[in-house]
């Protein structure tokens, strides 16, 4: 496996390249070969994209060491098919454990996990609210919630779905809805509180290794629940928290998503409430949005490919 | 005023009778006598039914007594005008608070509340799990739970709005879920404790006086997070509750109102999650059909008054 | 071809396998084979399950004997490709239509038909009105009902969408009918007879042979109108039916989707149509449930496949 | 009670006249006189219009006499108070059933019921297919359908709630069908014949005295599937009335709505169920639009008072 | 008629205070005294709210100068009944037009409207764009523009439907507009120039002279097509504007109200279109909130009036 | 190339038959070939319909000239698999631009274009008042109009879908509308000019070259807004075009699609903008229908292939 720096990055890929890198599998199918015999068709993928990928030899062999989730190292060839690249697999090699850089293989931030995370410390820093800027403090000092916080995404699919995604996300809504709290004097401590808890969940509702995917406690309680149940815990440890920011943060929290549609039990009913939930609205929509702009590197297309979060496509002209 | 035996209840007035008895005062409405000065409308109530009641004399002495939520002892005339009883009051004396016996004021549950809380403490008992049957215990042991459980009622409005509608509701859906549990062959216990559990949180949502309000803690919150927030306190107080009992009864919780739009933040996940939510349904649905064929006394009707729960008319000839 | 207690079921096939056995033809696809030349790849079903086939010599000659709803002598062998199964075939043979015994193809509900008989006949005699308890023998008597009613499937793909599948779901219906009725005091034997008639009209509705499909009849009118027509002609023959019972009856049918968007022409206005409609409404998304349950045999996954009534994945991990 | 061309219509009233004149009361309300007694204010109707009618004096007497549906004798005088008129009544004399000449009173088609009913004739006798055309003749000489269909409104209070609408609606739909089903080369038979027979239900769905109000039978089964029931019966006794047309047919009627959501169990799936669905829905809308805009005298008004079927105004400038 | 800072503002009116001053009547009604003849009950208001008032003598004479809309000085006292104030009027007379300075009756925003332009021209000055620039300069250089969107409403009942309310939406949205634009790197001149256009039309949508009403022009065509109409026209005169932001502005106002269901025929296809349609909503939604918090003076209530746009009642307890 | 009269349309070929003959390219596709080596997969079209073709040698080669769009000269010969069509290309040439007559390749409409032009221009010179005849003959004289409107498709795949299918649209409901508006006494001009122009806009949103695409300018900007600020341009251009006129003609325009959800800015609010709507509305969705009917030659079938906009299979069997 070649050093970081070095690395095969599969954005990089060009057609005729003979390579020999690690790469994460995204997932295996076995076909059936016309002229007799099973081939793979999988996808590989690192931090950077995707590839497919075809194994013609071998296939019993290979197809034992290629499963989804698994990291390996590939030989092969890039080869391109319908303006397509694709990697012709000749060997394969399990990647041990304790030799994965995890970091690698799954799509992450464009941003700075640490600068992200000094950038939300200074959000909770300039909390006036004592009894607030406290529990935040408390919540991000929680060693799974400081561990998780950093990696998890904000979604499966629709916006943020990679590595530090939810980080990204909760700052750029803190910074917005300090900034929107003044405009409308509202109380900015309740809407950076309302801010930075209102996904916190999804740290225990999410399951990022190679894939993104559910947790059962995620499946059944839901994002929502779980940090109404853990804020609430934090908060009868503190000593003399006021019940009335408790009630006010908790229904935040119940009804970021706006509207019983969307899930939440409760609407907005304060104006924090209602301006955590449009920042978020906002803040999700629009990422939505410029990861659609983004999706593919055809500079020249005039519209982006089907975004699934707003069901439609994007005009990605500039003036 | 009179003893409870004699009282001169409000379903049994009847036009030309004086009338010397003590009434919740359920609105005042000061209007404008044409030929100056003002005139007071009001409505009194008991446990059997309202009447109107109207002030042409001393109307700012007596005002000033009347107020909604009050229970006065009034004197007067029982009339008829326009096909309904009205009572035109003479005198009106407020009754110490020491001296008010709530319960002959509010509408309140055919069935009696010992009869109830002892089928409940029975349905417990049947709980074969151990965990849940001891949680059960423990809920309904809680002061505040066994004093508001005996007179919450189930809603404002729409079914099972009067003085311990929560304990029949529960009872009747405990006693169903357990029977169609058999009938599927689910998880009986499960089922009893989420039919016990899923309204629990209305004890602290409305509070009922004289009439019937939603807390601020209710409108903020809602019920159904009061409730998990109340049962996860409570578990985790408990030795060695498995959690995989915790999350499939929290999950009930979260689930019972079915659907998104209703409030749920979950759907039915489970068979006995859905079980529950059906119950409800059922049990709602129907309580608030029967509350509408049972709305008024005239028995030739082929037609209740309109169901606002169901939308519609319902017919009730029988066969 | 083997004898029944023989047979080489679906279910039991193992990768190596003879196999000479007859199924029924669920699907067949002529395909493109890249050397030249076509091949074929069908799916084989009996009662126990479906497995895919393929045919790579003889394809003209077995290409004609291979149609959908065909029941056919099969003779080849087993292999595992892709983690499941397939029956490479190497010579066909058509069954006598004589020969066939529809019984072994068909997907079938796991109880006995003449025990569910024998349930619904006892649930008939409970009826104490005698109008409608005479109408319903009239109706189960009546030979074509008497046939197709064994056989009969609640829905083409929702939930019973097997042979008997509608006398499975009448009888568990009925069943539950009866006990609620007594719970909520309504009128038990309308409720029942509204269980045992509310979907008469799929046996006129839904078409199965091999597969179930809709008839025309079904397609323009619904089974809802068929019944409505077919137990009005009934009733017309028979002598002094109340016009009363006859018009509730009638609006239970009518009514037993419960919603206009669910194709009832009406809601329920009375308390027994509205119990047949959450009984209905209960035991075909429970049905629904457990089915998707036990979709397939992998016990130890948490979550079933997608349930395509209910829109989600269940959890089934038991207490 | 004056003659009839000498009556003194509703709409011609003026302020200051005195009157003697047979109405039908619409409402009565028994209200409070702040001076003590009661006093009535009621709503007096005839086929031109309504106006509102007070008794001040012998309200007792007076009251007896007055009653929502029957029709009165009245002496008073017309007076004009907040721009509106009103009757002061002074004596009332009961009229005797005998001498009532009902369509004196109720709202009514301003076309002519025979010329109407000559329209039908005429259009079913251009019916080419013999089946048909005799199907619709003979449900025209049913006695019962003959009397009811001259008199019978088409809704309660959407479009055509008068008397003689439902034939209006009927003798509209069907002449533009034909039209149209020649502008598309559909079956202008059949499209005729849905036409005819699409709200035939409502002659045993409404009930018209004095008002319009929904019969027992109509709330229960609804006139869609009245006239299915009483269409398929009329088949039933024709000679080889051939089994396509019958369901073709059928089909039309129960598919008229055109969605599940008014009421139709089956949407439209031949040419001709669709544009029947259609130019009911267009005749609808037509008319509950020119009924708005014709709702008041008011002619210089630019706005409609609120169309409710239409949940708008109605802009009534002509080029 | 009082000075200015004289004024018997209505906020200002004591119980028991004689007063001589000038409103405008929002409303007239007669209604009908008891003991014979009419009275009259108005509503009097200027800019800082509404009271009620009474006519009880010389009823006809004082009716014909009260109309709604018309601006009257009055002369009687205040009096409180059913804890309300109420004028009873004894005198009343018409001021003439010229003597009307029309600011004093009519609701109007809280912010100084030279203050609002001044800021509405530092926002266009800082557009970057030459063409939008020039064009934002040329509408409100537009001697109608300058006029009416001084005055204009925001709307006529949900948020800023007052006087002067459009420019205070329209720049407090430009204002956030632009922050939000530099947060997700978008084109802040298109959206300064989107927030400025989106609801311009509203000044021929809307007429504000007493009371807010629809125009006929508003009821037809709509804000969101007057205002393309009149900035495609504008274009259209000006030199060389690029037709690419001609589509992509056009564009930003056809989607500013985000969907289908809420007028607009173009959903947000570019980032920019989505920032304004998100701020739109925010800026609409919290005045919303705000308005409701702050609808009536009782500071104790715990939940404000409830609120038609938000469909719920407020919280409005501050930490 | 062979001339027009002895072309091999598509829908003429035969198994077995060698072909030279040109047909547009509608889609390519590089697919893997077992054995080594990719193949390709395309469907060719002419107006006749569409057949799968595939390329084994040369595929480097020929894949070059083969793109979605072009039109090319074909040798290969037809054969049958899986009872359908496919030809095996063996050799490509591109068609020189200026040979290309693109009638030849695109689906189009059944009527001659020129007689539709002809009853167009019929319709409008039976428009009795003149500002709107003159304006209807002002927007097909643009030579823009005059061109596209030939050619151009009313939808890109609900109904009329194909060449010149806006026109027939078009004339096929002006003349329904003429129709219509007499049935009501409505104003035929303004339902007859409205429908002319209901559509317009499509020539600009829609571009078909040989398949049909938005434009750009239509998905920004929608037909909808291109046809109203096209109309109103050309009526700023007309010597005193009433103001009424425009503005009713412009509200059809924008409420034609009768709806919010569809679109629609405005809901119809004229009787004439009623009946557009409703005609559009109807000859949308009876097109659609007719279109299934009659989308395979399989005339034995008694249901149609699924129609999407229409949600349902249709019957087909006539009486």
């Amino acid at each position: 496996m070649s050093s970081d720096n070095k690395r095969m990055w599969i954005r990089d890929l060009q057609p005729g390249t003979k390579i020999e890198e690690s790469y994460v599998v995204r997932s295996k199918d076995v076909r059936q070969r016309r002229g007799g015999g099973p081939y793979l068709a999988a996808t590989l993928g690192d931090k950077t994209g995707e590839v497919a990928a075809l194994v013609w030899e071998n296939v019993e062999e290979i197809g034992k060491l290629l499963d989804a989730g698994v990291v390996v190292t590939v030989k092969g060839q890039v080869q391109r098919y319908n303006n397509r690249l694709q990697v012709v697999i000749r060997r394969v090699a399990k990647v041990p454990q304790n030799q994965i850089d995890e970091t690698l293989y799954v799509r992450s931030s464009s941003e700075d996990v640490d600068i992200l995370w000094q950038r939300l410390t200074t959000l909770i820093e300039e909390v006036q609210n004592q009894h607030l800027r406290q529990l935040l403090f408390r919540v991000i000092s929680e060693p799974e919630v400081a561990d998780l916080l950093r990696v998890a995404p904000a979604a499966r699919g629709m916006h943020h779905a990679f590595r530090t995604g939810l980080l990204e996300h909760t700052v750029s809504m803190a910074t917005m809805g300090r900034q929107l709290a003044a405009h409308y004097s509202l109380d900015a401590d309740l809407v950076v509180a309302g801010c930075v808890l209102h996904d916190l969940g999804k740290i225990w509702e999410l399951d990022i290794s190679s894939s993104i995917e559910y947790t059962d406690e995620g499946r059944l309680l839901g994002h929502l629940t779980l940090e109404v149940l853990f804020v609430d815990r934090l908060i009868a440890e503190m000593d003399a928290f006021p019940d009335e920011i408790r009630r006010q943060l908790l229904h935040i929290l119940l009804a970021h998503h706006g509207r019983y549609e969307y899930g939440s039990p409760r609407r907005p009913k304060t104006p924090e409430a209602l301006l955590v939930h449009m920042v978020d609205l906002l803040d999700s929509q629009m990422a939505g949005m410029l990861e659609a702009i983004n999706a593919d590197g055809d500079s020249e297309a005039a519209w982006s490919p089907y975004s699934k979060i707003l069901d439609r496509f994007i005009y990605r002209r500039k003036l």
